[in-house]
Order: C-alpha cells, then structure tokens, then sequence
C-alpha cells in the first residue's frame, strides 16, 4: 500500500481555501496512484479555532465539508481532521477528530482522547473526551489512528504522566500494524528532537510502524513547523519530509527501508526559519504585503528587518530611523549601513523638535522636578506614534523589536517600542538575538558587526546603557530561562550559582511587569514557555 | 448548631494577608458561640490564582497554612476554601478543595468535582476532577460539601448539562442533611437572580436547606459580589448578607425562619456597585492610591469620573483636559462643570501645538496625502502620550474610559484612548452608559445634562459625530448583544428585526478588531460575555 503523508498550511477559519488545499491534494495523490493520503488534526480548520467553536455555523459548515471531501475518496482512502458532532446535551458535544473517507463514503471517525490543556492549550474549552477507541481498516491493513496528545503520555518515555489513558496502547492492544498520529504541533526550540525520540519509542516499543504528519505555518503566536515522518517497528527513522514548508512524504508498506540520515537541526537555524515563517504567513493570512518598523542602529531591530526582508522581500520593509538628542552617531550610520545590505526602504524622522513641545505641554505641570523614566518614555511613545502614523496612513504592518528579555523585565516602554501588530522576536532571548545575528552573517557581513558589537543601549538618556538597569545578559538570560521556562524557584536558581539578591529582583522584575505584558502585540512563540497565551499569571496579585 | 456564613475580599497570592483575614473571622466567630464559620471557595488563595498554581512554592506555603487554621478550630469547625494535593505522578495532582477543621484538626477534605472550563475559566488547566464523595459529619449533622460549579449541572433546572455527574444529588444520595456551597461566583447582570433561583430550586428538590457563601471583591477583571445566603428546605431564601462588601449571616439550625422580603436588585444599581467595587479593589491590591483620566466633555469620561471618585475619594482623581482644534466650546465648559460636581483636581494640557509639530514631522512621508484617520489617531495618540507622562511622573494608574461598543466595533485608537491600567467601563455598553449616567443623577444633577444630553462626538475631525460611522446606539448596542453575549449568527439576528446589511457589516467590524482587543487594558466584567479572558478569537482567521 502506498501511503502519502502531506504537511499542509491551513489558515483558520478559512474552510472553503483549506477544502480546496485538501482536494488538491487528493487529486495529485491519485494521479501518483496513492492508497491512502493523510492530512493533519484539524487540517479542515486550522489551529487553534478557539471560540469560532461556539459558533454553530462555523461547525456546521465544516462539518458540511466533510461529505464534499468523502465524494472525492473514489479511489482512494483519505485521513483528514476536523471537528465532528455528537449531539447528546452534555457538555460541548463536539469532538477533534479525523475522518477516514473511501469509496465516496465517510468510512471511519476517530475521536480524539486526550486533549490538552496546558500552555497554549485549551482543547477541553471546546472538545469533549473520546472513550471509544476502535480501528482503521483499509485493504486489510489495520491501522492505530491517534491525535496528537494522544501520542505524548507513553508511560515509558515520560516520568510524569498527564493521563491515566494511553490511546496507543489501546489501539496496539486491538491489534493496530500501522499507527498514524495526525498532529497540529507548534515549533519551539528543541521539540523536533523530543518529538522524533518519542515516535522512535513508541515504534520500537510496540514493534511497529508509526507514521506522523504535523500542520504546517503559522497562526498569530503559533508556528506549526510541519514535517512528516515515518518510522519502521525498530524505531528507526525512515522517511521525513521538510519542516518550515508544505511538503510530504510516500511512505510504501511494501518496500524495505534504510534508516535515512535525518540529522537534528541546529536550534538557531530553526528559530530564524521559524520567525520568517512567523512573519510571512501573519502577513499573508491578515493580507498585509508592507510592513514598517523602527530602526535604532541597535541589534534587536537589526534582526527583524533583516527577518521581515527574508519573509516579505525588500521593496515592502520600510525602516524608519528616529533619532533624538541621546542617538549616538552610530544609530544612524549603521542603521544605514544595514539598509543598504538588505535593500530595504528607509527614512528617517528626528524627533527633537517633538520631544521637545512635549516638555513644554508638560512644563506646568512637572515643574522643576528632575527628568526620570518618564522622559525616556516620552521618547519611545513619541516614535510609537510615529510609526502607528505611517502603518495608518499607508496600511503597513508596524513590527514591534523587542525581545524576551525586554519584556520579561519590563524594560520596554508600553505603547512606545511596544507599539505593533507583530512582535516578532518577543521570545527571542537577547543572547540568542545575537546568536541570530552572526548565523545571519555565516556567509558574509549582512548586520554590520558595529551593530553586533556596540554595547546595548536603549538611548533615551545621556550614556545610557542596558546593563545601568539590568546585569549582563548572559547571566540574565540564564535566570530568567530558569524562571520562566523551568518554572524554577529562588532557592533552586541560587543553588545553580547564581546571587540570591540579584535572582531576587530580577524574579520580581518579571513579576511586576505583567501588566505591560497583557498589553503587549502577540510574539512568535520559539520557546518552551512564551510570554502571551501560553502563560497565565494574574495581574492583581501579591505573591513573590 | 449555630452556623456563620462569612463573604470574605482575600487578594490573590497574598497568603499570609488572607490567612490572618480567615483567622480574625474565626477568633469573632467564637467570641460569638458559633459552632461552624464557612468561608468562601479558595478563600486562602483569591480567585483564580492562575498559573500561581504551577509554583511549587505558592502550592506548598498554601498547604502549609492548613495546619494554622486547623489549631484555631480547637472549639470551632472552620471550613475553608483552598489547594490539595494528591500526589499520584498523573495530571496536576492539584484539587480545588474544602477543607473542614475541628479539635485543632483537619477532619475532612472535600474535593470539587466539576471544574469550570469555559469563559473566564480554567479550572482543568490547573486541578483535577475527584471522582470521590464523602459527607462532613459534625456534631450529629450530616452536611453535603459543594464547591461552587458543582451545584451547577442540576437537570431539572437546565436545559442543557455540561457534565454527566451531579455532586448535589451524590451528597443528597448519601444523606446529607443541609447542603453547604462554598463559591468564587464572578458579578455579571442578572447573575445574581439565577443563582438565586437555582440555590433555591436546589433545595427544594432535593428538600434540605442550603447555604451558600461566595467569595467578595474584585481580581484585575473579575469582580465578586459576594453574598451569603440561606435557604430553608422548601427553597424559601431565608438569610441573606450585603453583597459587593465583606459581610456574613448566622444560621442557626434550630430556630424556625420566615421568608426574607429580599428583592433582586436592578440592573443598574448592580453595574454601578460592581465597578466602584472593581476600581477600588484594583488600586488598594496594586497599591495606586491616585487616578488620572483624559476628560473629554463626553459621557464615557464623565462617568468614569464618577466611579472613580466614589471608588477613591476626589481627592485621589485628576481630570484631564485635552483640547485640539476641534473640541467644541463644551467639552471644556461642561467637563469643568463636572469636576466641581465631584470636587476632583483636574488640569488643562491643549495639544494644538503637539498635533501641529507631529503634521509637521510627518510632512515629507505624507506628501499632501488627504488627512485621515491617521491624523484622527495621532490627536487620540498625543492624548495617551501625555496622560501616560503624568501617570509615569507622578504614580497615578492611568483609567482608560472607552465602552464595550466602542471596544466591540473597534471605535477606540490603539495606544490613544485605549491606554491605561485599567478601563473600567469596557464591559459596558453606550446605552448602559447613559442608563447609569441618569442612576447617578437619580437625586441631584452630579453629571452635567449637557453632557446626557450631547450628541456624542470623538471630536478628532470638523462636526464629526460618532453616528458617521455607527448605526444610533440603542440599534447597535442590541446588535452587539445578540452577536456577543448571544452567540447568535446573522440570519438569527436579521430574524430579530434588523437589517441584514447592517449586521454584517457590525459583525465585520466586531471580527475585525481582535487586533486592537488583544492590546486593551483589563476591563471589569460585568455582562455574560466580556471581552479579554473570557472571549478567546484568534487574531489570524477567516471566518466572517
């Protein structure tokens, strides 16, 4: 049996586009005499749709879709995802699953039953559990088919189990040769690795073929990084597909295959080819072509243009320059140094004279009290209008640039540098901006290595630098990965070597600035645990 | 036996404050001969701790707190709300609990068995379903222990459940003799008489008294009304406390009850309770003790004006005046009128000059491109920029003061008039808005009619008014009900009686501000259907 397993870029919500996707599919996958085409959780929908789930229309024409794809199952068997129904009054009724069609017909539907519910998840907001568990049979072949979490509480590859339910056990222990898993699994750093090591697992435990395929694209804060794989009953991977794009893989169940030479991908490649997939699919799927954005001569802005350019091509990147009274001469001529690299737009807008007639509005006001945060501020805002102005007046994306340290700290001025539909790099730790930077210039000089090497500033105040208010970032970094990503406490990162006093304030930094952060554009999610949905902390609270 | 229900305000992950709350109550409870004091559901803890709940630490100085209260309860039962483990390696092994005291004791655990996982809530991101039911025994009474939702999945009082299991009749079926509800039950309009309705309905069927205590006092968006209440066991309300502060009832099993003249409150009264109680729970758990707002002359502001001077004193309010070019005479005039209503401070800034220098240094960029709503949103822009210079220079919490329709349809500047800490009337519709400007005026004129009375303007273009744009409030307001709080879809609304056009193109605008949402300040909930937490689209969709 041939099987094709196809990664594809549904935009949510859009069913009719996303239908079309899937026929297409199916007729190239019969034209190459295809048994069985599978396509991805929620292929149908997109993920996540959220509250469209509260909308009946919204399932039931999904749902309605569902028989137009089975009439094109003819002669060929195919594995989609979408929501089905089941009206029992009790609870949502409705449940994430994939539907096998063949012969005209719906054939088979497999509920999923372990929904997540933790980060960027809220699957039991929308679908009900499934308890049933039955099989795929197709041309005497029985397949296991399982939904994403379904696959991730192997009692023998975690330590701590979310569930108490193992679906591929269940669907091993019916008697399932092949197990499918349709996925719709966001890119963060590290998870290619652990998701191939547990398909391997899972293989080799039951002693037999698992094939994976996962969405692909990106939606809002989510980046699915796509990929399918197939792994023979020895937990050796033998097919895989590209990651970052529409692709597929035909996997032949009749065929011998060798181990394929499929090796890890470095963790800095995967995050630039995420955020320029970020970029470009929030871009296409909200019909913006042009995006603007700030450029301080600084590396965090830097990166971005250089990630927009590689998304959104040169002519629709405008970067405007807005230097002050504090700018150093640097923040200009580097700035246009890039610019000419890229080949990008560019202007520049000073905003002395703005700063100023501020001072004077506020004059009677502040009196004769010293200048403070409220100055540097003052500044930032000033650019964050101006460039809502241009995103306004010439329908232009504005793209925020601050990164993750930034803004777990707080160290960036709400409804200033803030400002944007997109932030692209808002989990992007400054040490791996700067790792960022020099893989970007692998191959020859694209950020100039003035920028690379000038120390951080903010340049709001005379000879301001970001290490006044924050320590060095290496060391910053590290405590607030071990904070925010591993959940660890004060004790635990002390004991890692680190300064009680300055674990302790940098912890509460993090902490009190949740209020800037439930108000901050939606990021690219890179890392284990994103600042925006994934994270959940109340702004009204006491604890330290 | 003497039974004290007590509706208690704790502040989220302020263990130690809460602790001593819950023990202030216990020591005058016994001064009083009280045989058991209830406090609300993880009254310990404030609702919802969220992702607090992920820290160990916070989890395990939560328990350890259980021990303190227990060695108070040496003459007393004490029930109280708060978080137990169960440490079995699969899920959160996190319960929310009631936790039952006596003899210096923890005598009983009471797991909640519903979990809330819609709207506002998220309740199996963070504990897990017990499936187990025990009754509390003390002192020859048989009591059945619920937790809030648990008693929300009667079949008899609704149409639809959302679950399969009802805690209320397991504890019946066990033989409990009265039934205790233990709630953080979140203010929205009308909430109040159902939950009324269906304690009582509760106790009537299954023939036992029921007393139910609800958590006080407002969480960032969340604001609870409090309330304890009894119902004898023919559903008779019986005893009612003060809702929206911290009050108690004394039940006394062996005394003989007459039916409370109770009457639900009005609507509006309700509203205004609730957001007073919402601005100044923000400010004394963030620590503000100062306010200031941009008056505009129009009624939004006026009103917010209003809360805010009866949440914090006038003396803690500024108002701010703005004028640009194209302020008519009154916003000045009638604005000044109201800060002498209420005796607040308040100051002049006028923005011509700001507006003119922004033009200016957007000139080259704009060519002679006609003027837009680009230089619209500069005024509102310029606007935020200055309140967030006083708020930053002096520590004020700056109060946005935009309404849900505006919010709704996307009527409000991103980073302008959208700018705060807090928008307190978000959640409130235009039309409610004047209904509670008449509230506030019901004895003396305190919002100037001028400002009832005005056609209402944003005052950013020559005679513009906010029916350019939008249909007459009464007509979208209704619109906005039946789309977000409804859940209804065109072809339901047009069947109510308006124009299909028209409602489309509401509901575009509706879908087409998430963007702008996804940036606000936290609101106070009020309606069924607030927008922020409870009300989850994805930024990037299709569907329309």
């Amino acid at each position: 049996m041939k099987i094709k397993l196809v990664s594809i870029n549904p935009t949510i919500g859009y069913l009719k586009h996303n239908f079309e996707k899937i026929l297409e599919n199916i007729k190239r996958a019969k034209s190459e005499n295809i048994d069985l085409i599978i396509f991805p959780e929620l292929s149908l929908l997109g993920y996540p749709p959220l509250d469209l789930l509260d909308k009946k229309s919204f399932v039931e024409e999904a749902i309605s879709y569902h028989q137009k794809i089975a009439e094109h199952s003819k002669d060929i068997g195919v594995i989609f995802g979408s929501v089905t129904r089941i009206d029992d009054q009790i609870g949502t009724n409705l449940f994430n699953s994939a539907i096998f069609c063949y012969d005209g017909e719906i054939k088979s539907i497999h509920r999923k039953s372990l929904l997540p519910n933790y980060d960027v998840f809220d699957e039991v907001r929308y679908f009900e559990t499934s308890k049933e568990i039955h099989l795929l049979e197709f041309r005497d072949i029985k397949f296991g088919v399982t939904i994403c979490e379904d696959a991730w509480n192997d009692k023998d590859f975690w330590v701590h189990q979310k569930y108490e339910f193992d679906p591929v056990e269940e669907v091993a222990k019916l008697g399932a040769e092949i197990i499918i898993n349709i996925s719709a699994s966001p890119f963060s750093i590290g998870k290619e690795k652990v998701r191939t090591e547990m398909f391997s697992s899972i293989a080799k435990k039951h002693k037999k073929p698992v094939l994976f395929v996962n969405q692909v694209g990106a939606n809002t804060d989510l980046i699915f990084d796509g990929g399918a794989k197939v792994f023979d009953r020895n937990g050796n991977l033998i097919l895989a597909s590209n990651r970052f794009e529409e692709d597929s893989v035909l996997f032949d169940t009749t065929k011998e295959y060798e181990k394929t030479n499929y090796t890890f991908p470095d963790d800095v490649e995967d995050i630039y080819n995420a955020l320029i997939l970020g970029i470009k699919d929030y871009c296409k799927k909200t019909s913006f072509t042009k995006v603007v954005l700030g450029l301080s001569g600084g590396i965090d802005s830097s990166l971005v243009a250089v990630l927009a350019k590689e998304a959104l091509g040169p002519e629709n990147v405008l970067c405007v320059m807005m230097p002050s009274q504090y700018s150093s001469e640097g923040s200009i001529k580097d700035s246009q140094k890039l610019i000419q690299n890229l080949g990008v737009k560019s202007t520049v807008i000073p905003i002395i004279d703005l700063f100023n007639e501020f001072r004077k509005s506020l004059k009677n006001e502040f009196q004769n009290l010293p200048e403070d945060v409220t100055e540097e501020n003052l500044q930032s805002r000033i650019r964050g209008v101006l460039l809502m102005a241009l995103s306004n007046k010439f329908g232009y994306l504005l793209l925020a640039t601050g990164n993750k340290s930034e803004l777990a700290t707080g160290y960036a001025t709400l409804y200033g540098d803030m400002c944007g539909g997109l932030a692209p790099i808002s989990d992007v730790y400054k040490t791996k901006v700067y790792e960022l930077a020099r893989f970007i210039n692998r191959e020859k000089e694209i950020i100039p290595v003035e920028i690379i090497n000038k120390i951080p500033s903010a340049e709001l105040r005379p000879h301001q630098t970001d290490q006044d208010t924050l320590p060095p970032y290496d060391i910053l970094d590290k405590i607030l990965y071990y904070y925010i990503e591993e959940a660890k406490e004060v004790d635990e990162i002390v004991a890692l070597g680190f300064e009680r006093e300055l674990v302790e304030k940098i912890l509460k930094m993090v902490d009190r600035a949740e209020y800037k952060r439930k108000q901050a554009a939606p990021g690219l999610k890179v890392t284990n645990k994103a600042f925006g949905t994934g994270r959940r902390f109340p702004i009204v609270q006491r604890w330290r």
